[in-house]
């Protein structure tokens, strides 16, 4: 584990450089050499790990299987729904040769005879594959649903990056569904988006907006796409995953048709709904510190760091005695981590496990040893206290629990202050300008949309599920609305 | 769960047939669009994500750590390290381009003004841009070894291609490690073969022969390279896994330098190893029969099918209320699937299982019931036995374990009569004509090796462990040899 030294900006001085320096402070991710592109570094893939161990858990518990559909795509395919490539995939990765070879340099260059007679893409994302594969498994009523989901890399290529939030490739899971009626379809993406939801409350302590997006901001291929919409500390929203309900607009262009009950032809109902590493990024600008990252424990890959404090005496012993005591009555297997380097001080190693946001460091020395006790640090509040080794197991249980529940509290917290209810255009430039989530009435109008994203930078987030119909008149046109829709700035 | 009414061609028959009917009558897989690549199919997925689950732990036991690095490699890594790119690497997909556009005909075509100045290499494997970040990773002695694996898709362009076999893009683990001295990267390169040799022996009940490959065989950037070889029922070889002592290499192309105790600039010694979805190939190989798919118990998705025999009866409702206590009693979870679709003959389950792989089949009728029985119909033996529903658990577990072993043996026992030892060089050709594995002295000399390849198509898979030395004569030169090696016709 290498030791890094650097120091944090703060969140007031320089939002978008703290967020760069979390993260490398944390190692949990740097640059690749290709513009655009990450590596995901040990630290960081494990929270990853966790993520897709817990999400995977759900999606199968939802009935869905897991599968593997091929990175490259014909273009060909892309021509077949091509509203949904007007959207994002235009910006992608193409294949065209398939050799290398040696010049008479002795350097290695692209052969010019290894042409592709189609041009491949790398999959932005994977409907038009795996529409493909569906319209050969499909049949019969009796072929459906079909409820796969994927876990891969996909390809966008990005000119302004940035670690996790945005970058070329990335890791995600997409799922891919098709149903027999417009009915069980909307059911599977309301479903899906709710599996969502909760894993981010419950697992990574995020409190978010879930919604549907207007017609400008959905995904081009859908006939609705859902969203859950998270607040950063800096006022700005995070689309944290999204749901499509996609009709049958990719039925038709791949010609997925069943028997139904009634031995009649219909082209099938379509879902498709991801959740990306995107999410690593929202997690750390939800609940990290000018100190560095902070993990909500239930996603920490380590949950406890215990430091050994050794002065060269003979007590030493001692101490490393206790230390393997501890680790036996803990039972925390790889979420406990001892930290008993020689060649790093106290305060480095504090500093190290704070910046990694590890929810708990134990001390233990010589001193802590006689009182049969051990120092309990955590890293949301600083708080240290002195605990009775008797006693650990429960006081760790409980203080994991509560900074949980704590961290989703503020996180709820933080986005109900920070969301205004603005009744005209002057409030709302202002309560956007301070980097807020608005509430405000709007025409339902595309242009109006534009308009207000123009003159602002906000979009509108989504269409709040939680937002009652009431009437009003539109925050920048004064057409009449009927509901209420959040806007804001967002990555 | 489609249905499929193929027939299995016979291994007597047409064994390159069969291979691919048993994937098919299985449903694991299917060709993909492009050329080359495959649809891994959720049968065929859920068998490589218990391959991962088991794999991943054994490589964290043994102190690895995942991480995730690009897909895109520039092509100037390429000229770094070339040897490695003249053993295979050439046969890469290439980026040119990064955006498509829409023409004027309203296609969507590849944006000409999008042109990468650089090409981009889709990774074969990823030893350049991983050695890349370790350049920068590794400064001191403290931060060795550096010990990573990753789990990703790679591609190598592919003419001929076999589903799982030989795809141009295919699944893998790739574990690249970076040591302080040589002594310490052998060991580790021989580790993880033990490793590998280990997983696949435990769980896929495969017997393979471990050895050393000979220089023409070696990966093309290796010092040596280390092998299991798994003999297939028609006595081909699988290279099934591979583990590479990379020496320096790497360190010396990449500068991967590091301050020693002394304080003196060295570089590392390095390893890399892999397994990847080709094993699926060599497990489907290895243990099925004629009538498809059979999978051993510790690898196999479902491990027991529970098929309740309805009759339309009063009794029907016993039935099935024994189905939901045998399922409760058996706490196999998904491991136990309950087959009670309504439009499908027995005759046509009991096939759809069979061809499946599944390891049991229980049948329960009123006949059964009214015994408090359950007929037990295993895969590999197709036996078939009355056993009472109170010993069920026990016979179950029994029966698992016994058919793990029995295919071990099996595959063990293949190995042992399918290999000769020959002394001459008319031996030799009628052994590997007859399609066997072959031992016989080899006088170490590359232009031996080429000429036995060109004149029978067998290859030396490997120097193997076990033999001892002794003092021969090669084969096919009559110089002086010191061991026998393993020659065969591999995949």
């Amino acid at each position: 584990m290498s030791v890094k030294n650097n120091k944090i900006s703060t969140r007031k001085d320089d939002y978008s450089q703290w967020y760069l320096d979390v993260i490398e402070a944390a190692d949990l991710a740097e640059y690749g050499p290709v513009k655009g592109t990450m590596v995901i570094k040990p630290y960081g893939y494990a929270i990853w790990e966790n993520i897709q161990s817990i999400l995977n858990a759900k999606i199968k518990e939802t009935g869905h299987k897991n599968a593997y559909f091929p990175l490259l795509i014909p273009k060909s395919f892309f021509n077949k729904e091509a509203s949904h490539v007007d959207g994002f995939a235009k910006e992608c990765a193409v294949v065209t040769h398939y050799r290398l070879k040696n010049n008479n340099k002795g350097e290695i260059v692209v052969d010019p005879e290894a042409k592709l007679e189609e041009e491949l893409i790398i999959r932005p994302t994977s409907e038009t594959i795996i529409n493909h594969s569906f319209s050969q498994w499909i049949n019969s009523w009796r072929d459906l649903p079909v409820l796969i989901n994927q876990w891969a890399n996909v390809l966008r290529w990005e000119m302004r990056t940035r670690p996790f939030l945005r970058t070329s490739e990335f890791l995600w899971q997409e799922g891919h569904t098709a149903h027999a009626t417009e009915i069980e379809a909307e059911q599977e993406a309301e479903k899906m988006l709710g599996v969502y939801n909760d894993f981010v409350r419950d697992y990574l302590a995020m409190s978010v907006v879930a919604g549907k997006k207007s017609e400008s901001e959905k995904f081009a291929g859908a006939k609705h796409t859902y969203t859950i919409e998270a607040m950063m500390q800096d006022g700005k929203a995070l689309q944290s995953a999204t749901s499509h309900n996609l009709g049958q607009n990719f039925a038709k262009a791949f010609d997925i048709q069943f028997l139904d009950k009634e031995n009649k032809k219909q082209y099938v109902w379509q879902t498709s709904w991801g959740m990306s590493t995107r999410i690593i990024g929202g997690l750390i600008m939800t609940h990290s510190d000018d100190s560095g990252l902070v993990l909500p424990p239930n996603i920490a890959p380590i949950k406890v760091v215990l430091i050994p404090i050794l002065n060269g005496s003979d007590t030493d012993q001692n101490v490393l005695k206790m230390v393997k005591k501890i680790k036996d009555i803990l039972k925390l297997k790889d979420h406990l981590e001892v930290d008993d380097r020689d060649n790093l001080s106290m305060g480095m190693k504090f500093n190290i496990w704070e910046k990694k946001g590890v929810p708990i460091r134990l001390e233990l020395g010589a001193k802590e040893l006689e009182k049969g006790s051990v120092v309990l640090a955590r890293r949301d509040t600083k708080d240290k206290i002195l605990v009775n080794i008797d006693n650990l197991a429960k006081v760790i249980k409980d203080t994991l629990e509560d900074m949980q529940n704590e961290l989703s509290k503020k996180s709820e917290q933080n986005r109900i202050k920070n969301t205004k209810i603005v009744n005209n255009w002057e409030d709302f430039k202002k309560a956007i300008e301070s980097e807020k989530f608005v509430l405000a009435h709007w025409s339902g109008e595309a242009s109006v949309e534009a308009k207000i994203k123009k003159e602002t930078g906000a979009t509108i987030r989504c269409l709040p599920f939680d937002q009652k119909k009431e009437n009003g008149k539109c925050v920048y046109s004064g057409k009449a609305s009927e509901q209420r829709v959040l806007f804001a700035k967002a990555y």
